[in-house]
Parts: C-alpha cells; sequence; structure tokens
C-alpha cells in the first residue's frame, strides 16, 4: 500500500459571511481562484466547525483542534506557544506567559506599550531584569518585539489557572493577579512579587532615566497575561502519525503550537505573517520540505486580518495571491502522491471583525480522494460538499487515511 | 460589532413521515407555507435531532436540548417543570410530582381521573388535604386543571430518583413506590405515608360522600408520577448568554422548562395551547416584546396534537396558521436586525401517533446568515439544506453567534 504525503493549508480566519459590496458574496466566493476552484472539482468539499458548531475559537484552540486534539481538554493557555514561538526552548512543566512592557504613573497604568519602545531598548531592560530580579522560582526573562517580551516561570505548570495584571486599558491601576485553585494562588504570589521587583529594577534603570528626560513614557512596569503550559495531549503529532512533520509559519502564537506537538517550523525570508509577507516564499518551502517530511503545514495569516479590518476586498485579494501560493505547490507534486487539505482555523467574517463559530470550508484533494459533485471552493458551494459538517479535528485523521498512513482499531 | 435580536420558533411536533392520504409528502411538505418557503431561500436549512438519532425526545426534553442543555445531564424529571408551570414558586432543591385525583375500590384502582372530576372540587379538595395531611416535610399540594394537581415536597431534591404509584390502567391496585437510592428510598417512605393519610383525608370529605349518593367515581385517592428537581444545569440561560429572554407559551411543561432556565413567560389571551389557539395574538405579544427582550421564544403547541391525533391534514392547516404567525413576526421586524430560527422540538408523525426519533427540519434566516441552495421549508429539502445534521443543542449557539453574542474560546 502506497503511503502518501501530506499538505495542510490553513487561510487563517478564511470564513466569511455574505457581504453586500461583494453582492451578497463572501470574499472566498468573489475572490478568482482557478487552482482552488480546480481542486474542488477533482476533490471534495465539506464545512468543518473548528470546536463545535456556533463556539468561535481563538487562533491557538482552533490549531490544536485541527491538529486532532480537543481543545476543552488539551488547552492550557497560550503563554507557552508564545514562549516556543519567539524561540526559547521550554519544558513541559514550565508556565510562561505574554509580557509587555508598559508605563506607571502614580499608580496608573498610562501607556499599555510604553511608547512601543524600541526591540534594542526593550532587550537590554529584559537583561537588567533577569540580573537583578530575585524570587522564589527560577525564571527566564526574554524580550521579543517592541514592547512585548515573555516570562516563563521554571517547573511552575500546575499553576497555570491564574489571571493577569492587565487592566487593558489606560488610565486604570494594574490589576491583582486572580487565581482558580492552590497551585494558581501560589503563582499569583510570585507574580506580584516579581512585578514589584521588577518595578523597582526598571524605574531607575537608566534607559529610562533616558526616556525620562526626553519626555518619552517610561518603560517601568510589567503587565502579564495569558498565562500557558504544554497542553495536555496524550501525544505528539509526529509520534501519534509517526510522520516526520514540518510547518511553514511566520506567527509566534501559530509557530508555538506547531512546535509543541513536535513539527520542525521554518520562516522562510519573506514570511511575515502581516499583509507583506511573501507567500510564494512559503510555497517554495513547502515544495522544498516536501522532499524530506512526510506532512507540510503551511500557514497564511494575512486573510484574518484583512476580516479584523473589515476589509472584504482586500481579503478577496490576499485569497487570491493564496491560490497562487497554492497554484506553485500543485505544479511541483504528483496528486497521485499527495493528499492536500485547505481551510481556515477559523472564520473571521468582515462583518464581526473578530473570530465567529460559523463553520469554515473545507477542500481535500489528492491521492485516492472520492470526488463529489461541488464545481468551486466557497462557503455555499461546501454546503453541498461530499464531506458534510465536520469537527475540525477529524481533518487530519481523514487526511492521513488518505495517506494510507492510519491504523484499524479492532479484527 | 452589531449584536442582533433572536427568534426561536418551536412548531411542536413539526417533523412526520411521506403519508400516502397527502400524495407521499409530509404535513410541512403539503401546507402552503409562503413565508418559511420565503425564509429558506434567503436563509439556511438542515436537519436537527433534538437528542441524538432515532432517539424519540420529550417535550420537556427536547426544549431543554434545544435551549442548548444535555438532557442526559441536565434532567431531573418533569414534575418541577408542571409545578412552574401552573404557578408555583420553587426553591431549587424542591422535588415536585404530577398528581391525578383518582377513585380507589376495594384496592383497586377504578377511575384513574375519578370521573373527570371538576376544577373546582378538586382545588377544594386539595385545600383539605394541605390542612389535614400531616407527614415529617414541609408540602405544598395545589390542584390544576380537572382531576390534575401539583405535590412539592420541600427541600427532597435529591431524592429526584424515585417512581411512582400510577398503575397506568383500571382495574389494578396502586403500584408501591420504588426508588433507585437512599435519598429516593427516604421520598417513597413519604410518598407512601402521604397517599395512606391523603386516602383518608379524601374518603370521608363531605364532597366524595356528595358524589357517592349522586353515584358518580369518588376522588378518593393520589397517583402520583413524574418526580422532578430544578435540571442540573450550569447556568441559566440568560446568565450563559447574557440576555434578556421572553417565551410566548400557554402549555404548563414547556412554561415551566422556560422558567426554570430564566426566561420571562407570557401567555397572551387567546392562546390555549390547544386546536383552538389564537397563533395571532402570539405573533403579536413576540413582536411587542422584540422591543425590550434580546431572545423571544414562541411555542406553538398544536401541530403536535395533530400528531397524536393521526390527522395529517389538519397538522397541514395548522402548519399554515403557524406560517401566517410567521409573516406577522416578518413583516415587523427588519430582517438585517435579528436571527429567526424555526423547528420543532420533535417529530411526532401521524403513523407513530407519538413522538419519534426522526430528525426535524430547521430553518435560520435573517442578518448574517450564509443563504444555502434551499427553496423551500420542508423535510426532503432540509435534507440538502448548508447547516447539516446538528444537534439540538446546537441551535441556540449558530443562533448565538449570528446574533454576535458568542466569546471566543482561546487567544
Amino acid at each position: 500500500m502506497k503511503q502518501r504525503k501530506g499538505v495542510l493549508i490553513i487561510l487563517d480566519g478564511l470564513g466569511d459571511r455574505p457581504i453586500k459590496e461583494l453582492g451578497g458574496k463572501t470574499p472566498l466566493e468573489y475572490a478568482n481562484t482557478p487552482t482552488m476552484d480546480y481542486l474542488a472539482k477533482i476533490g471534495i468539499l465539506g464545512q468543518q466547525d473548528p470546536i463545535k458548531p456556533g463556539q468561535p475559537a481563538g487562533s491557538d484552540t482552533a490549531h490544536l483542534s485541527i491538529f486532532g486534539y480537543d481543545p476543552y481538554k488539551s488547552y492550557r493557555g497560550r503563554g507557552y506557544f508564545e514562549a516556543l514561538g519567539v524561540g526559547l526552548e521550554l519544558d513541559e512543566d514550565d508556565l510562561a506567559f505574554r509580557v509587555n512592557f508598559a508605563t506607571l504613573e502614580n499608580g496608573v497604568i498610562t501607556d499599555r506599550r510604553a511608547g512601543r519602545i524600541s526591540t534594542e531598548e526593550a532587550h537590554e531592560l529584559a537583561k537588567a531584569i533577569q540580573e537583578n530580579v530575585d524570587i522564589p522560582v527560577d525564571f527566564i526573562f526574554k524580550g521579543a518585539t517592541g514592547h512585548r517580551a515573555v516570562l516563563v516561570l521554571k517547573g511552575m505548570a500546575e499553576g497555570y489557572k491564574v489571571g493577569e495584571n492587565d487592566p487593558h486599558e489606560a488610565g486604570k491601576p494594574p490589576h491583582p493577579f486572580t487565581w482558580e485553585d492552590e497551585a494558581s494562588k501560589k503563582v499569583a504570589e510570585i507574580l506580584e512579587e516579581f512585578v514589584k521587583k521588577a518595578h523597582e529594577v526598571l524605574d531607575k534603570h537608566p534607559i529610562n532615566e533616558k526616556r525620562r528626560k526626553e519626555g518619552k513614557p517610561v518603560a517601568n512596569y510589567l503587565l502579564i497575561r495569558g498565562a500557558g503550559t504544554y497542553p495536555n495531549i496524550p501525544m505528539k503529532f509526529t509520534e501519534q502519525w509517526k510522520v516526520k512533520a514540518a510547518a511553514v509559519v511566520a506567527v509566534a502564537l501559530v509557530k508555538g503550537v506547531a512546535k509543541a506537538i513536535g513539527f520542525d517550523v521554518y520562516t522562510p525570508k519573506g514570511a511575515t505573517g502581516e499583509y507583506n509577507t511573501d507567500e510564494m516564499a512559503k510555497a517554495r518551502k513547502a515544495v522544498e520540505l516536501l522532499k524530506d517530511y512526510d506532512f507540510v503545514f503551511i500557514h497564511f495569516k494575512p486573510t484574518d486580518a484583512a476580516g479584523h479590518d473589515n476589509n472584504p476586498k482586500l481579503k478577496a485579494e490576499l485569497i487570491e495571491r493564496a491560490d497562487r501560493m497554492i497554484k506553485y505547490i500543485v505544479d511541483h507534486v504528483d496528486l497521485e502522491d499527495v493528499v492536500i487539505a485547505i481551510t481556515g482555523d477559523h472564520s473571521t467574517p468582515c462583518e464581526v471583525m473578530n473570530h465567529s463559530g460559523d463553520p469554515v470550508p473545507l477542500l481535500i484533494a489528492g491521492g485516492g480522494v472520492r470526488a463529489d459533485y461541488t464545481e468551486k471552493f466557497g462557503e455555499r458551494e461546501a454546503m453541498r460538499g461530499g464531506l458534510g459538517r465536520i469537527r475540525g479535528h477529524d481533518i487530519v485523521p481523514i487526511m492521513m487515511d488518505l495517506m494510507n498512513r492510519t491504523e484499524k482499531f479492532g479484527a
């Protein structure tokens, strides 16, 4: 039995709702997508609910689900993925957080991003914190880009049900950290101590003395949120399916999810996760990786951003760019030897300007696939697709089965 | 982001099977329903299994499921809903029962409804029981309509797994109460004592002395069944979804379910839950309530009765009356600002003359809805609908998501 390779392409936030400006079509229906339409003709469509019908998914929970894990059982916060995504090496019992450098004046947060402090300044401040703050557990504090940083408390995973101190708007004092159980109460106490001591170090740091003199907002306070630890999964993707798996991703959060479950992660030059990303660089990298890997996951972010920005025409254009990315891949593989799945991690309808619980159209084409009657890729056409309405966690098993890599249960 | 309002219309027992008398159509397919057909064109259809495929649902379990609760986890008997539905104020730890006044002669139940005793006589007898029966717990005993009454044991909710003493046919002695655990064993003992003492009070009551002289069956015994307590739900509907919710209902059992989960319940003049109900009074009330409420639930009962009575043409006529009720609502709202769902709580096929486990056609139309290819509302057309085949408990999350009232899980 021939084993096929798998290509999973996630166009972030792909699904949408009918839009007047597009004549009642969705961006995917409006866009000119000859390659995806061709794949729809020779393949099979359906709708997938990333988590369950009507439930908006986050990017992290949606990817966990699409990679086959029940997010209600596996998800334990975003921080761990963010930390992996910025290149930290973590242990499974570490607890990680997203951090903002912020400005505190007279007990009130006056700027949640410390005047968008530069990456260089932030890294220097992070170093000072790492060297001078003393708390009862080992920690890693690392600057990411701009005002963003990551905090890791070693060995504190059990306390992941801890809240945040971010008031989420300027003019308010920091929140006290909340907790849901004894283990996270301990973490909350450590975080309060950490924030207090970091404030002392930051407030008198030469970089902030200089910013103060220049009239710039000082980066003298830390806002900590998004506690997260290693997802509670029975087995890493690569072990579970016995495949060599690679991901082509630019966004830290999604990189982190892919790393956490065993993918080798690549970010080709030019891939940014922003509107200006180089999708053809991703296509070339994917084709190259298909030589060595059994399963390649390609993530395309900007479709989601266009939904958040309520820009239907831009979303349609980005889908057309994604179509060209997919064409390059299709042109460089033998479709008999590959199973290609294309979907979104969730819907980000322009009218909602956020993730929604609408199902996401799904396309599977390649070797072994039973073609249905569908003619093009789109929300309405997917409703009559042969895959029916499935859950996000069904996608990978269906792919692996078409790839002839599943195992029989029973005799 | 605009938040929409929701209208959920339940045509009780709507689903049916093909009927020779209707040329092989179902009553819904046979009926002339221009408004629902219009909504099907601009909206989306599907099939919903109230509980799960092939499983007939009761009206209480079906409504619990459609309101988003798993009835296998949440349902704890019907009595509580009946008691709420007849206007009793209950605490969450109360245990309630449906009661019949019945006739006992020589140790045998000779009439399960005591000659359909009048409401006035029954209320007088109920008063005598309330005043003269002494058992080890506080109780409320209240006459409803005709031979029907309600019993509430205060604070005894834990014992809801108690059986009944109703032999369900005349000529048999009352059953002893059964039980499934220690808490319900105690309730069974209390009920045996209650029934015995009530029998003593009733048997010598002047009303029964008079009935005996007139040759009428005496109402000297109580048949107690349908033990029920507050449903085991994580949160009331109104709290869970942060909406102000109203119900337009006439039937006690469904009223009770709606009250239990936080709805304000209205029964406009003329709404009876019988064939003679005034559906236009319901429509007007619903439109009025939409000014103040975020979510309005309208229940239409007689379609179910026509199924129980195996009267296909009457069922079709009732569906046409429901269509006019829906037209009034559609004419008085802006469909861009509202999400309307129409379905049944279960199928009541004429050939079955009872609830069946057939899936129920479902229609959703209004703002944000992705239209599918369907053209009219009916069982067969629903099979190719874009909603696919979902569960009853998916309906409200899908509505709330289109109403832009859901919250993201994950980051």
